[in-house]
């Protein structure tokens, strides 16, 4: 199922997609819920972020082409990504001038759905409500002359995410695609990574509590492309769907 | 004033702090709020964190003698510490059995009132509201070992603030004192932070939006020091507080 948040005339509510249709959940998708009963084409609402999580974590490091020689992490090694840089499908990512070179990263996201604290890695995917596709946006500058990653991975919509939550799909096998203004710069599979959603659920649970709606996003391939201030940048994951954002 | 959040008969509210006595609000001291009328003696209510915030981050380097030889940072140096980490006076703080060190770090809190973007030094008193106090919990061996500081600084109960948020007070000639089991660890002045408060929030601001309810710890001076199963840790600031946390 697929399932999202969206605005009409200032209202925001949470629905189920089927097709180029919305119907409207009284509550949201990650508790218990039930349809309204209105159905209101795609096209009439404005599609919001799927989810508002309490935390968002980031893999550094979870796909081979992605090391650039360096030897893989002994363990999985996330970094925070704030709230406040979320935005949603069709939501404009502003590069700060004083940045000079940002990046789009493709990933797959996982969001949670139970409270997940000591989780052994067999059971990990009871504790995932969907999958959605992410963009990592980083400013490389920052990321290598600060001492830790705040701004070059969370400047104000630096996490667009979106744009719907899909489950009841393997997450462990889906290619991932980066394009930018039409040209494909990034290709990978999610079973190319490092380190397992099981086993970073497992590892991160251990030392922090991990909430209903928080979101992880598993990492990035390759080289990651440039982005500047006109481009139209799109992450599209096999039966996940397609998040596109325009830059300024 | 003195304001915090309580717990009393599985009731959470907020409240305004004089003497010994809590008058309750009937909203968060954030926002618009009354008194109810209601009136209850302290030994009553459990002190729950004063405040829950959206993000927390936290300074790196910003007192000189915690710098150990470094050079000062030519701009602050901010890092997230998420709010799963969060606990209040009096909570127990948990150190995980696998970390070799770790250290409790004394240090002002800042607590933003106004969402701020893009603020300018000079107007940056505006956007907080209070002040409390907050113990930036350390694991040495992640710190150094990991890519990022989320477990080093994020693991569940590493955050510990209050007991309450203050107002009305200047911020930057307080005195701290850090004690571990009766023995005082840290003494500093806030007026020895590298980078000052409004020079702080209009950096931050400029790429990450601060909201309402947002907290910053402002740094840690000298030599934390290191706690273990048993202790008792406090943080103490001249016209702040006294938070008090026990290890487990």
């Amino acid at each position: 199922m697929k399932f999202g948040r969206f605005e009409i005339n200032g209202k925001i509510f949470y629905g189920i997609v089927e097709n180029d249709h919305v119907h409207e959940l009284d509550n949201s998708f990650l508790y218990e819920n039930k349809k309204t009963g209105v159905k209101l084409n795609l096209e009439q609402v404005k599609i919001l972020p799927p989810v508002i999580p309490n935390k968002m974590l980031a893999l550094a490091k979870n796909y081979s082409s992605h090391l650039q020689g360096e030897s893989p992490p002994r363990q999985p090694e996330p970094f925070f990504k704030t709230t406040s840089s979320l935005i949603g499908h069709n939501d404009k990512i502003n590069l700060p001038d004083d940045s000079e070179r940002i990046d789009a990263e493709s990933e797959l996201v996982l969001v949670i759905g139970k409270k997940a604290k000591n989780v052994q890695s067999k059971d990990a995917f009871e504790y995932i409500f969907g999958y959605t596709c992410g963009n990592d946006v980083s400013a490389r500058d920052w990321q290598k002359g600060d001492k830790s990653w705040w701004r070059a991975k969370s400047s104000d919509t630096f996490s667009p995410i979106g744009p719907f939550i899909v489950n009841e799909i393997n997450p462990e096998n889906l290619e991932i695609t980066g394009v930018i203004n039409g040209e494909i710069v990034q290709k990978c599979n999610t079973s190319e990574m490092i380190w397992s959603i099981p086993k970073t659920i497992e590892f991160i649970s251990k030392y922090v509590t991990l909430e209903v709606g928080d979101c992880i996003f598993t990492g990035t391939s390759g080289t990651a492309g440039q982005i500047k201030s006109g481009d139209e940048v799109i992450v599209e994951i096999e039966n996940v769907g397609k998040l596109i954002n325009n830059c300024s």
